[in-house]
């Protein structure tokens, strides 16, 4: 295929050492070239593939220096959207890496939509669409395990399933269309019933399987929505402040890195939580007093995972037995806290309040109880077991939608098949699934839906 | 100079399309070959300098792939350090740049110190001080103007003055020393005071004229900090509004471009004002009255320029005169708003009270004078004349602290000259003088200084 030349600022916006704009379509080198002054005489249209040079960027008009730049040429069809690639490397600055960006927007290159790199690595056929929106998944990636998960998927191993599991319904659809081309073989409808429903069961169970890993490939991906309740003067504060500073590591322990920007996620033995901000916290206090039961559920019901926090030397209170009214039903975890006073809750009591949720004691004073906590979060989503990076999980709502579309659909064809509805009634069920799955890895999709897609794509990339 | 092997991020953190680990020394190439699989099998320690190579990170240990990445690699002594340097672009997100910079640790490297980068340009000699600082000004940039004074400095136009200087003072000093080793010449001394005095005379005009500059260089480097007041209702916000969106232009107006981090500035003719954010304007509201006038002008003391609203649809108030009080020998600019509605105000005795500032009426929901007052913005800077970018400014607050340093010896030099002293005391000062201007480009400056100077720097750099 052939497009336009687009340009686009493909690193973060702020303050940094580099920044890059990136230049991709056929006049890419063609514009660089006209703007680029390299320091030892070289004109880019000239020199070899993936090679780096040094100089300025100029305005070709008076000579004036525009900025100091590195510039990468890569020609197509080995780069990331197979087109020819320039990365103009400048200063990281907003006012330095904007000048690029626009210099080379007057020299001929279009502003990039967000995703349109990606999408021309798809359109392109260097990736499958299931790989294009790992990409995405990858950088906002949380934790270690999800940016595994999105890696598997970038590397095609979702794509890899799903295209053996078309081929298998390829094959059904193969003999079926014999039978239906052959209708005076009475036994090769017969066999083609049987090998029909064991292909058929056995795609069924691989859906199933893929999509018993979508709750897991969810949380990984976009975190468990986390929310601390409590009295006043609990240690809920003390438990948000625990859980941080325990487990730093969503980002990382290397000194000046920044953490801001991703603060309110913690990562607890692999699993991502977003815990709600203080501010959220401060208002789940007194929330069941203020607007009762009801709708303190209404409130919290979006929640993934709730931490209640209980006083171990406070009787309970009505306060207590409310909220869990409150959170029943949701997946939650009791913590009784400050064990290291004197006891005076009941815990009997509290047994019969929690019914199923775990119990944990712990005095967060002490630092005592908050790896049994952290073990009852993981083994909550993940049973206990951590699993190897080598599991392939669907995490993106699309594809889990599709999957499960693709399982009734499958099922239907299935009932279909039992009570012997004509051969190519079971026919439509099964090219339907056949397409369903087509659209996970971008076989069988509407433009529009592409184009919605790549929209949600950070610029640049 | 040999130094160990240095790694960091050097782009910014957040989320983004690319990410680069940069690392530097004499070990840059073999650590990132221990832990890189080329797709064409390539090894990295066999490949020519400045070229790229498309591959994966691996674990060695278990052949677990980390990233998948883009590796630059660039021979010393061609580089922004002048030694090894290897660039590892990966995925912009957070998880992933984290990884791949802990594995490059993990495998010899050591994390970068703010700075560290560029002080190694420094120390092994690409750059000298006043060039380095100016990288940081480039980054921080907030207007084209800035970033063309902190390109200037960067290729070294400040650096060549100051040379310049150094040299002219190294003449008389030499001077100076044939006078002291033939001091029996009588006629050698007069002709040395003679020429010294020139001399002298010329390095001080030089100087000054350099700091004459630095009024405009450190607006331009730092952004003129912006108070509006007025009491409640006069179009406070509007006018605020009608800055923010006239100017939007210091980001850019490329659509898709984070505006947010740097929303506090805009961008007026080339000078960038800083302006409280709304919250401290609203703090300013009914500041007088709460605080009283004398902690007002505390309060307010801080910024460089105040544009005080006044409501032409009402009369003055005693707050209005209150505020004129506040501000009294600040920059101010008087702006008379709601020129839309019936005259009510005494324009008369608004002259009287704004003395000498500018007196400006607008429309802000006319959107009329604000044209006239962007102009009385930049020319009370900027005296009206908007300078080429090829001036030299002296922006950084140590070059200006040397450069009044180095004013005020030669003074004493010059006065010492004029009453006769002997010359070898003369001679002091004038050696003070050289060591002064050569502490601006880092010819004799401290090492605890060098270190101090590089660590404001942002890590990456």
């Amino acid at each position: 295929m052939e497009f336009d030349t687009i340009a686009a600022i493909s690193t973060p916006m702020g303050e940094g050492a580099i920044a890059i704009v990136r230049l991709s379509g056929d006049d890419s080198i063609q514009i660089a070239d006209k703007i680029f002054k390299s320091i030892n005489g070289k004109k880019l249209l000239e020199v070899p593939t993936h090679t780096i040079h040094y100089g300025h960027l100029l305005d070709p008009k008076d000579g004036q220096v525009v900025e100091e730049v590195m510039v990468s040429v890569m020609r197509g069809p080995k780069t990331f959207t197979k087109e020819d690639v320039v990365e103009i490397n400048c200063h990281g600055g907003i006012v330095s890496v904007n000048r690029v960006l626009k210099h080379v927007l007057k020299f001929g290159a279009r502003i990039a939509e967000p995703g349109e790199f990606t999408k021309r690595a798809f359109l392109n056929g260097r990736i499958d669409l299931s790989q294009a929106e790992a990409v995405m998944d990858l950088i906002r990636a949380k934790t270690d395990r999800a940016m595994n998960v999105a890696l598997g998927q970038m590397e095609g191993r979702l794509s890899k399933l799903i295209r053996g599991l078309r081929q298998e319904i390829l094959e059904i659809l193969a003999h079926v269309e014999v039978n239906i081309d052959y209708p005076e073989y009475d036994d090769v409808e017969e066999m083609t019933h049987k090998m029909l429903a064991e292909k058929a069961f056995y795609v069924r169970e691989e859906i199933k399987k893929l999509l018993q890993t979508s709750e897991q490939g969810k949380i990984l991906r976009e975190g468990l929505s986390t929310v601390i309740v409590g009295r006043p003067n609990v240690g809920k504060s003390s438990l948000l402040n625990s859980l941080v500073h325990e487990n730093k590591a969503i980002v990382t322990d290397i000194p000046g890195t920044t953490r801001d920007v991703i603060e309110e996620y913690v990562n607890v033995r692999g699993v991502p939580l977003r815990l709600l901000d203080t501010a959220g916290i401060r208002d789940t206090e007194d929330i069941v007093e203020r607007i009762g039961v009801e709708r303190s559920r209404q409130v919290l019901k979006e929640a993934d995972l709730i931490l209640l926090v209980l006083n171990y030397s406070d009787q309970l209170t009505a306060e207590d037995e409310n909220l869990f009214k409150v959170v029943e039903g949701m997946d939650v975890i009791v913590i009784v806290n400050k064990t290291d006073l004197p006891q005076q809750i009941n815990m009997e009591k509290v047994n019969l309040l929690a019914a199923e949720h775990r119990i944990v004691t712990t005095s967060l004073l002490e630092e005592t109880g908050v790896d049994e906590l952290e073990e009852a979060i993981a083994s909550l989503f993940f049973s206990g077991a951590i699993e190897t990076g080598d599991s392939t999980y669907v995490s993106n709502s699309r594809h889990i939608a599709l999957l499960n579309n693709s399982l009734s659909t499958i099922e239907e064809a299935i009932d279909g098949v039992e009570m012997g509805t004509p051969i190519d009634i079971v026919q439509i069920d099964l090219t339907r699934v056949w397409e369903l799955l087509g659209e996970i890895i971008g076989d069988s999709v509407h433009e529009s839906l592409i184009d919605q897609l790549f929209s949600q794509f950070c610029l640049g990339k």
